[in-house]
């Protein structure tokens, strides 16, 4: 059982870590700025997955040579609702600022509108791209495949990936109505985690390599993840490799798995946005309110709701990071 | 523990039955024309909640006043990707086809289109809608609130509806993917028919009027229902009211209840239906066959598998039919 310990570091320091990290790694500016602005946010919100944890993937990735660390995402003004980012094996960050703009500006014109990034290396959590959009005043839906660690409903071995799916729907004078979740049932770090303690899994997470159910954490690693909510969440992951891989003519998650070369597993695949006007069409933000009310009054947490009480608690006291994480990130900023 | 008897009958058999209830209930030729396409289609594909049964729905809500029967919905080109029809208190069905063309036109032209159907009253399946889109050769995404037995993960009481998300991609030479359901763990059907029969519920299907986890289908029914996939589905079912209640300016689930005025529950709520072209993103159809193939390679069912099954033995044997409907259809067609 092991016990980590934390402590808090200011932005400052934090932007300087990753910039210092990212420089070291030799992405382009325009590129590191995106990455930092990202990892910043959600170091902050304590998403601590997709936080300044991720530099060490960022710097083994450029490592690795399988990413373009200065292209230059090429935006396509493709049809009248629809924006074609090619992130030409990039991260995906800049690919979405680059796209967004456009994005937005069509769909105030058009009512409704989609972004297709191709060929992007996406390690961000989707929350902070749909959130740029509603902070736009718009409605944001993304997805895209991942790796395939997911059987679908009723099968037997990986196939899909933990395709996530993020809403973000714009709230006047207050947070957004933000979700972002894997179609799994779990993240395979969870499962990580409780391998490394020792711990049984819930049931329904995963199978072992025979196809059989197991709440074995060992077994689920050499076996593969269920989707969440059964049948159903098994049917929307489909979806999203069918939206984001197939119809945008980029990799579903399991034609990623034979270009896995190195051990970073960084897989350069697609993603769809898709982003909607509320002014556009009739929206009552009012009805949406007197929901949220509704909701909160029964007790029950709006989703996001742990980013935010985070969010505050970090622009008072600092940004909380591991000590350990930290010792290893301030290492490889000096190396 | 009822037994129910079944029989076959033709096609011919079921259209005209359909068509002299619809009549004497005085739907206009057109509302009916649509309604027994779909509740025939329905019955055909054994879909029996949303089959041949829907007349005595369609009739009660003829009778209650509360429908109009003869409306003629209102088709705007709204924007130049979106389109709005407003079904003027009729049934959804004629709204969605008046819409349809316009709809595939713009998502043909721009590459994504949405339609928002106002004030309909609404009974029939999505799959319906979506399959008319893939029909088409494109991709559809509907979704609609209905009536609040839902409580929201974590919440003790009723709020949201039982909010259907049906999704449909073609498959050039074969039945499309298509899956559709409630993002509520059951039907509230399904309790009903386990209370008859003095059935438990499974876990997780249903809270008591305490709001306490509950398998007695009894306190179910009192209580409410719960969505599916925890705090994932919920968010999912949120998104269905906002998306399909407050950006279309129309009524939540919740704000249905008050104005239920009958007995029939007939009340008019809005739809969103998304289309997205695939010739225009590049679509690989080659990737989703290859997809569709492994899954079923793992011994995994593709939604939608039971309908396509029973429409192939409808095909042959005519449609099948619970002997007390259609004894009490056919009174309700002489009397």
């Amino acid at each position: 059982m092991e016990k980590k310990s934390y402590e808090h570091i200011s932005l400052e320091r934090a932007r300087a870590l990753a910039a210092a990290i990212l420089a070291k790694a030799q992405y382009s500016d325009e590129h590191a700025s995106s990455m930092i602005q990202n990892m910043v946010d959600a170091q902050a919100q304590e998403c601590h997955s997709h936080g300044l944890y991720r530099l060490l993937d960022c710097y083994n990735a450029a490592k690795s040579g399988q990413i373009n660390l200065t292209s230059q995402p090429v935006v396509t003004d493709h049809a009248a609702s629809v924006v074609k980012v090619d992130a030409l094996q990039g991260n995906s960050l800049l690919a979405f600022e680059k796209g967004l703009v456009l994005l937005a500006e069509k769909a105030r014109a058009n009512g409704i509108a989609a972004m297709a990034i191709n060929n992007s290396f996406h390690y961000s959590a989707l929350w902070w791209e749909v959130e740029k959009i509603s902070d736009l005043g718009l409605v944001g839906l993304a997805m895209s495949p991942t790796l395939p660690f997911v059987a679908p409903y009723g099968g037997i071995k990986p196939l899909l990936g933990t395709n996530p799916m993020a809403f973000s729907w714009p709230r006047p004078g207050s947070d957004p109505y933000t979700f972002d979740f894997a179609t799994s049932a779990s993240a395979r770090g969870e499962i990580e985690i409780r391998r490394r303690r020792g711990e049984t899994l819930p049931p329904e997470w995963a199978i072992d390599s025979e196809g059989n159910p197991t709440t074995d954490a060992e077994s689920a690693m050499s076996g593969a993840l269920l989707p969440f909510g059964k049948h159903k969440g098994s049917a929307i992951s489909i979806m999203v490799e069918l939206l984001a891989g197939s119809l945008i003519g980029d990799l579903l998650s399991c034609q990623t798995a034979p270009l896995n070369t190195s051990d970073t597993k960084n897989i350069t695949h697609g993603e769809l946005i898709i982003v909607l006007d509320p002014a556009c069409f009739g929206v009552s933000y009012e009805s949406a309110e007197g929901l949220f009310k509704e909701i909160e009054a029964q007790g029950a947490r709006l989703p996001s709701q742990r980013r935010r009480t985070a969010k505050q608690r970090s622009d008072k006291e600092g940004l909380l990071i591991s000590s350990e994480l930290l010792q290893e990130l301030d290492q490889l900023a000096k190396d």
